[in-house]
């Protein structure tokens, strides 16, 4: 049992709640014989939907009561007060007295980082956490940090955004040296903000593997590896993204069911659509990390599915084999060690 | 003569020259017959261009010759400072001068903005230029400013923004009310910095049709007109979509063109594929307005062809008609007449 991955899975607080995560949960089962899940919600709810599975008694699995739901409206502070027998907070208290690896849960962002932060603490040498998540790009993936726990970040968390995001992309991807960005606007007259040119500084010398300036653009060329920035600008680039592939795909469907000829040709075309669509299926990048606490937490989409929540469950177990919070605290202490 | 639009055009200055900016005017004389041109460059190279359209003698189009040519690499100060016989300075001198009613220009921007701020000078009660284009959305498009020519927006600035949005949408589209959003992230803890808190409440309070906060998927859910924002912010945002929007159409063309089954089915799908690429065409998107100067400026995409360039001319006959900049004066001092 000792080498079995432990995973906390908040089951109540995603849209779909316990119908996505259950299905999700034995699914990731059956692929990883390494895993071991402990179910966190309402008992007799968990037991009816694993019923339905006819899997009651997997020996990889348990169930963990809770009476609470954090819901979509709660205020971080107020879920956090208030709510202390939720899905969420059993989950990250699981993670913190050593009971499981990792937690996973489709709630309320906010709400999960206040808990993440208050329960597990931060890392040495870390102010703030990041959300960090794969972004697919031509040639694979980017790695996009701060997606929104931040605003205004200074120079000094830009670095250590690329700190974390270094160790993400060497333990989920094992490349040794990733490639990080630093998102700049380029061209126009003023080149960046303050706080950009001096993490620029500061970032050069850290001894990463840092090409410089990136704009948006870049995010899908597959030239850098890890794009580090501000919270309020990751958050609006990957909406962005998200806003105008969505609106290309549904456009495209559209225009294949207009007539007869068009249904036709979207018929031939079905094959080369779904590989295409599967490629870029957003559930495949389902789960974001939240970097720089002591802990493994990872958010899955609010809306996340089965085949989404499942991705967001083998993030989490990648995180735990990799140990990314002790990676991340090594770095950070190396570099401490250069400056002084 | 006196009802003609008079339209400067730097010839030099885009990655095409004149090779994209002639035809385009020649296109666009031909479309719109109240238009007179200005071409602004070599005048050897203009009239053997023009020459080879057999097009030396349109009485609607005339030569304006210059002696330099501001680069991508010129830093703004030193082409202010330096290039005062450039084809883009003479373009902004002639709309100082009153010989020309716009002027459309393919280079720097930074330059180009440096350019008209210097020589035009700003609109009183505006403290800073914003770069304003229309993106394609679901239902049409969505306006969006600023896209790079400010970072580190105060609230005041935001709100600047917000009148010159409105009435280029009014102008353009003739939308009466245009609504207008103020970009935000949403449902994380943090909502919005300092800035976009201040401005939510002056905007809130200027007689817009204001919807509230917009996310970065909310510009292409076509629910709202204008999106305001910090040119950082603008910018990255901006270049994110139209970098996923090539991926994907690189990628949906490569999944066509991969064996003689997907081939065949390119074939059958072509018309559909085609109507889909016309409609978000970045082409027929192109030209940015710098408002806020006293004086119609239009930023055509450097790498612009023809179709591009005379999209931008277009945008700025439009802008002439409709007499942007003095609507932009009018509507902020009735606001300042209200305030006080």
């Amino acid at each position: 049992m000792n080498s079995l991955f432990r995973i906390a899975l908040d089951t109540m607080s995603g849209d779909n709640g316990l119908q996505a995560v259950v299905p999700a949960a034995l699914d990731s089962l059956k692929k990883h014989n390494d895993l071991f899940l402990i179910l966190i919600g309402d008992e007799q709810q968990l037991k009816d939907e694993l019923s339905r599975y006819k899997q009651l008694s997997n020996e990889r699995l348990s169930i963990r009561h809770s009476t609470q739901v954090v819901t979509m409206e709660d205020a971080p502070a107020s879920a956090l007060r208030n709510k202390k027998d939720s899905s969420m907070r059993v989950a990250i208290n699981l993670v913190k007295e050593g009971e499981a690896d990792a937690a996973v849960s489709a709630g309320n962002t906010g709400a999960l980082m206040a808990t993440g932060r208050f329960v597990l603490r931060m890392l040495p040498g870390i102010d703030r956490p990041a959300i960090c998540t794969a972004i697919p790009s031509t040639t694979g993936h980017t790695y996009m940090l701060d997606l929104g726990a931040n605003i205004d970040s200074s120079a000094k968390h830009l670095y250590q955004f690329a700190v974390m995001g270094t160790e993400l992309a060497r333990a989920i991807d094992g490349k040794e040296k990733p490639r990080i960005g630093l998102l700049n606007i380029g061209q126009e007259d003023i080149k960046g903000n303050e706080q950009v040119k001096a993490a620029h500084e500061l970032i050069k010398q850290g001894g990463f593997n840092y090409i410089g300036f990136v704009e948006g653009d870049d995010i899908f060329h597959g030239d850098v590896d890890v794009i580090v920035c501000d919270g309020f600008v990751g958050n609006v680039a990957l909406k962005s993204s998200e806003g105008v592939a969505k609106m290309l795909s549904q456009e495209l469907k559209k225009s294949y069911t207009k007539n007869i000829f068009t249904r036709f040709a979207a018929l031939v075309s079905l094959p080369v659509l779904r590989s295409f669509q599967h490629r870029f299926d957003h559930r495949r990048y389902n789960g974001a990390s939240f970097l720089g606490l002591k802990g493994i937490v990872i958010k899955s989409h609010g809306g996340a599915d089965r085949l989404a929540f499942a991705n967001a469950i083998s993030i989490a177990r990648k995180e735990v084999m990799e140990k990314v919070p002790g990676k991340i605290e090594r770095h950070l202490k190396k570099l401490m060690e250069t400056d002084s």
